[in-house]
């Protein structure tokens, strides 16, 4: 899996070392392709993203796209790669500046239903559908999206844990079934909101998400 | 729409009228052909599927599926239908012995998580995989998805109101919210078991879908 971040999903990019002008040129090409996929593949699906019809999208001959990435296999993985940029960029970046814990748990609320509710993708929430899609083709592309998944609940885990280690939350918290429970508000919000068009879904994920770390406050806080 | 059966998703199906012999085989090679599209679908999707690869999986030659479907479409709304169809009879019939309200709720949780850890369809819940696949692509298959959604929020809804009229939930419950928030931990725990090859998400699940409606008993009971 050469093409995924090698980044972790809780901090921004490191610095990378200095490139010469054709491989800058190579990356922005590749950058202004990837913009593309994202949005294509939200739509119709990692499955849907073929080398031919990314071409035909961009107006280019198909063996520039070729050049670019070599295989549908390489394009998916880095279309995936993209879009664990953009949701780190949106939800998990702007909530960093809180401190670990219960307060980035509810900046993650914050950031995570602004997100839903912002179109970053044409087709909804890039992640929550590539998860369905690829749950049953067994490969590189689904261990993938299993990893960019496992990371994310990774990232509520630890935040519980050390909401519960600085006595934000109650000590009695199982830590994998409040992620399994905060992480199951923004999949239905997405699901709401793109199948059936109910923004509403949301809004009952953000109160939702709130109540839930409230009720778990320590008693007598 | 003419595939989708007729049945309210509360109830059995109605009884047909007499068919004759010719009739009855058809609908016999029809019901078999969607035994495995179902199953093909929950893998590869709904658009992944498609007369001629159903033709292969069965080892029948492509004009006699095309003969009982005529069209990609009609074939992606019939397995959407047979789908349905085995959703009411693992989910909401074996509920449905309960009284409406909130034991039937109640039944409804036990009855969706055994769904969901009975491997019912190869590739996961259907439903929800047909859900996330289709909510990007506009169309005749799209509005069906949705409609089967909307009967399955319905059939939330109806019995968390009726579970408020006698008593049984708080008068402050929004029974819409409640509905999202129950809907929301099926959908999670299928994506946990298929795409994390977890099952913990069912037990999260359960849990969570039993405390949800005891901390909404009125005060007091």
């Amino acid at each position: 899996m050469t093409t995924r971040p090698s980044e972790p999903l809780t901090t921004q990019p490191s610095e990378q070392a200095p490139i010469d002008g054709r491989r800058a040129r190579g990356m922005r090409s590749r950058a202004a392709v990837l913009e593309r996929s994202v949005q294509l593949a939200s739509r119709y699906g990692l499955e849907g993203l073929t080398i031919g019809e990314l071409a035909a999208e961009l107006g280019v001959h198909k063996s520039n796209v070729f050049a670019l990435f070599g295989s549908k296999e390489e394009l998916q993985l880095a279309t995936l790669a993209a879009a664990r940029s953009i949701f780190i960029d949106r939800v998990i970046a702007p909530a960093s500046s809180c401190e670990e814990g219960l307060p980035r748990l509810a900046a993650i609320g914050d950031t995570w239903c602004a997100y839903l509710l912002s179109d970053v993708f044409a087709g909804g929430c890039f992640l929550s559908a590539a998860s369905t899609e690829m749950d049953g083709r067994p490969g590189p592309v689904r261990d993938a999206v299993a990893g960019v998944m496992r990371e994310w609940i990774a990232v509520l885990s630890t935040n519980i844990e050390a909401a519960i280690r600085a006595g934000d939350l109650r000590e009695d918290v199982h830590p994998a079934a409040m992620a399994f429970r905060l992480n199951a508000l923004g999949m239905a919000a997405n699901w709401q909101r793109q199948l059936l068009d109910d923004p509403a879904g949301v809004e009952h994920a953000h109160a939702t998400w709130h109540a839930e770390l409230k009720r778990h406050w320590p008693r007598g806080r």
